[in-house]
C-alpha cells in the first residue's frame, strides 16, 4: 500500500479492495464482515437480519435525477435487497459544513422524507454534527440500514456455480455519467440522468417461493460499476470465470456516445439503481420476464453466464467479436459519486 | 432558525434541539424516532433492539486519552447501554481526507479493533470514502450500533417520576476540557486526560432482576454535557422539575480550576465515559454502592432528584447556598468535540 492515502482507495476498485483485505479485514475479521456482502447477514435469537451502512459525499449534492439525499436511502435500501432482506429501519447521520444555506438542508431532508415514506422505510435514530467552514464540503449523510431476512433465501458468493446464468437489471453507467456531466466543463451538455432508484418494489417480485433456491446472489453495480462487481465475484470465487456479451449489456445510446467521446469505459461507470443477479440457469427466462414486465425493470438482459474456463477473470466479448479481460478498475476515475 | 447552519445546530444545545423537533422531528416522525432516546428501540418479530448512529468529527483525532478510533466505539456502545441493551454489532463508516498518512488510519483502525476485541462487539460492516483534499478535514467516522435488549427494562422519559434519585457516574467535564486543551493555544499545559470508555462492563452490573423495574432512565452526557440531559429531560417531561446540588457533583480538582480560568461553566462540557441515572428512591444507595465498587464509578455520586416544583427547570443549589436556573447551552463553545 502506499504511505498516504489515495481517491483510488475509495473508488471500488483494485485499491479500495487492497484496503479492505489488508486492513479492514485483517484487523476486524469475522465470519460475518468476512462474507463481504453488501449487507451483513446476523442472527439474533430466531431473528434473522441484515445490517448495513454507506457514507454518501457525492459532488454535486444536486444532480439530475435525484440528490444525496434521495441517494443515502435508495442505496441503503438497495444493500439490504442484495442479501434478500426486507428493509425496515435507517438512521441518518449528517454531517454538514457551518454556513450551508438552511434550504439546502431542508430539501435534503424533504427528499429523505418522500423516498422513505413512498418505500416504508423508518427512519429511527439520528445524528446531527456541523463542522466549520472548510472542515468538510457542504454536506455528506452516513446512513445505517436494518432489514428482515424473513425467506429460506441465502444470497452469496458460495452458492455460485458454473452455468448460472447473469442479469443485469437494466442501462448501465447512467449515475456516474450523470453526476459528472453536471460537474459541467466539458463544452456541452446531454440529458443524462441518474438511476438514483430504490429497487425494492422490483427485487420484492422476485422472492417467491418457486425462486427461492434458484437465486444465487444480488450485487447492485455502485463505484466500479459492472466491471467491480464482477471481479469482486471471481475473486471470491477463483474457482469459475464469468463470460460476459458486450452486444448483450443494455446501455442507452446517448450515454454510450459520451463514454466514447470522453473515453470512458461503462463498465466501470457506477449505477445506483441496477442490480445485478445471478440465478440457477433453469429459471433465467422466468426471472428476466418477471424483471421485464416491472418498470424498473423493462430493459433487463442476460448479459453472461458462469464458466468453468478463464478461472479467476471476466471475459468480455466485445461487438467486434473479440475477446478481453475486464480487469478491476485501478485509477479513481471518478471521484465523489456516491 | 436562521437562513445558515450554524456551529450551534450541532452543540447539543438549545439550537440542537430547535433542529430536531422542527426538522428531524417534523420530517420524519414515527413512534420510534419521538421517543428521541440515545437509541431506537425497535421489535422485530419477538426480538428487541436497540439500534443507533453517530458521526464523529473530533479535532484533534488523538487526544489526551483516545482517539477518533476509541471515541467512535466507545460512544455507540454507552449510547446502546443507554436504551437496556446489550451491545453486539456496530457499522463502520469513514470519510477519510486524499493525502492523510496511512499510518494516522491505522492508528485509529488498530484502536477500533482494540477496543471492539475488548467490549466484544463485532463490526460486521462498513464503507470507505476518499474525498479530494480540502473535501474534508482529517477523517470522519459514522458507527451505527446494534444491540439486543433480552430483558423487562424500559428506560425512557415516561418512567421518571418526582423523588426519583439523579446519579451520575463520575467525574464530569473531562472530555470536552481534555479536547480543547490538547488544541493549545492556552499559555500552559494540564494533564487533563478524556474520560474516553465503553461503560458496558458497569452498566452490566445494575441490570439486576430486582433493579429492572427501579431503573427508569439512563443517558451518557456527551455534546452540551450534563446540563443539556437534564434540560432535554424537562422539555420532554414538562410536569416535573430537577435539583441538583453543585457540592454533589463529581469533578476533578484541576478540571474545576481550568474551566475556572478559561470561563467555562463544566455542567456544559462534554463527557465521554460517564452515565446519568435516574432511579426510584428505594434503590438509590444500593445502586450507587455497585457503581462505586467499579472501577469507572468510584466516584459516582447521588446529585440530586426529580422534583415536582419547578416544573420544565433545572435548578441547582450552588456552593454557596444560592439557587439558580441551568438553561440549555445556546452557543457552540466547543466546536467539534466529538
Amino acid at each position: 500500500m502506499k504511505e498516504k492515502i489515495l481517491l483510488s482507495y475509495g473508488s471500488g476498485g483494485k485499491y479500495t479492495h487492497e484496503f479492505i483485505n489488508n486492513y479492514i479485514l485483517k484487523f476486524f475479521s469475522n465470519d460475518i464482515l468476512n462474507q463481504l456482502l453488501d449487507s451483513a447477514v446476523i442472527k439474533i435469537g430466531k431473528t434473522k437480519l441484515a445490517f448495513t451502512t454507506d457514507g454518501y459525499t457525492i459532488d454535486p449534492i444536486f444532480f439530475p435525477g435525484g440528490d444525496i439525499g434521495k441517494l443515502s436511502i435508495c442505496g441503503t435500501i438497495n444493500d439490504l435487497l442484495c442479501v434478500g432482506a426486507k428493509p425496515l429501519y435507517i438512521s441518518l447521520s449528517l454531517i454538514i459544513e457551518e454556513g450551508l444555506d438552511f434550504d439546502v438542508v431542508e430539501k435534503i431532508l424533504f427528499s429523505i422524507k418522500t423516498i422513505s415514506e413512498q418505500e416504508k422505510v423508518l427512519v429511527v435514530t439520528g445524528d446531527t454534527k456541523v463542522v466549520p467552514k472548510g472542515s468538510c464540503d457542504k454536506i455528506f449523510i452516513t446512513t445505517a440500514g436494518l432489514g428482515v431476512i424473513e425467506n429460506d433465501l441465502e444470497l452469496n458468493y458460495e452458492k455460485i456455480e458454473t452455468e448460472d446464468v447473469i442479469i443485469i437489471t437494466g442501462n448501465i453507467a447512467e449515475h456516474g455519467l450523470a453526476v459528472l456531466l453536471s460537474r459541467g466543463g466539458y463544452g456541452f451538455k446531454y440529458d443524462i440522468k441518474s438511476d438514483c432508484v430504490s429497487l425494492k418494489s422490483m427485487i420484492e417480485c422476485l422472492l417467491q417461493e418457486k425462486f427461492i433456491k434458484h437465486l444465487k446472489f444480488f450485487r447492485d453495480p455502485t463505484r466500479g460499476g459492472l466491471a467491480s462487481v464482477l471481479n469482486e465475484i471471481v475473486e471470491k470465487r477463483k474457482d469459475i470465470g464469468i463470460e460476459i456479451d458486450e452486444n448483450l449489456i443494455p446501455i442507452d445510446k446517448t450515454v454510450k456516445s459520451v463514454c466514447e467521446l470522453l473515453g470512458f469505459e461503462p463498465l466501470y461507470i457506477a449505477n445506483e439503481g441496477k442490480m445485478l443477479i445471478i440465478v440457477k440457469k433453469d429459471v433465467a427466462e422466468g426471472i428476466l420476464e418477471i424483471l421485464k414486465s416491472h418498470p424498473l425493470g423493462k430493459n433487463a438482459s442476460i448479459i453472461g453466464k458462469v464458466v468453468s474456463e478463464n478461472k479467476g477473470r471476466i471475459v468480455l466479448k466485445t461487438i467486434y467479436g473479440t475477446k478481453r479481460i475486464i480487469d478491476n478498475p485501478t485509477a479513481e476515475e471518478l471521484p465523489r459519486i456516491c
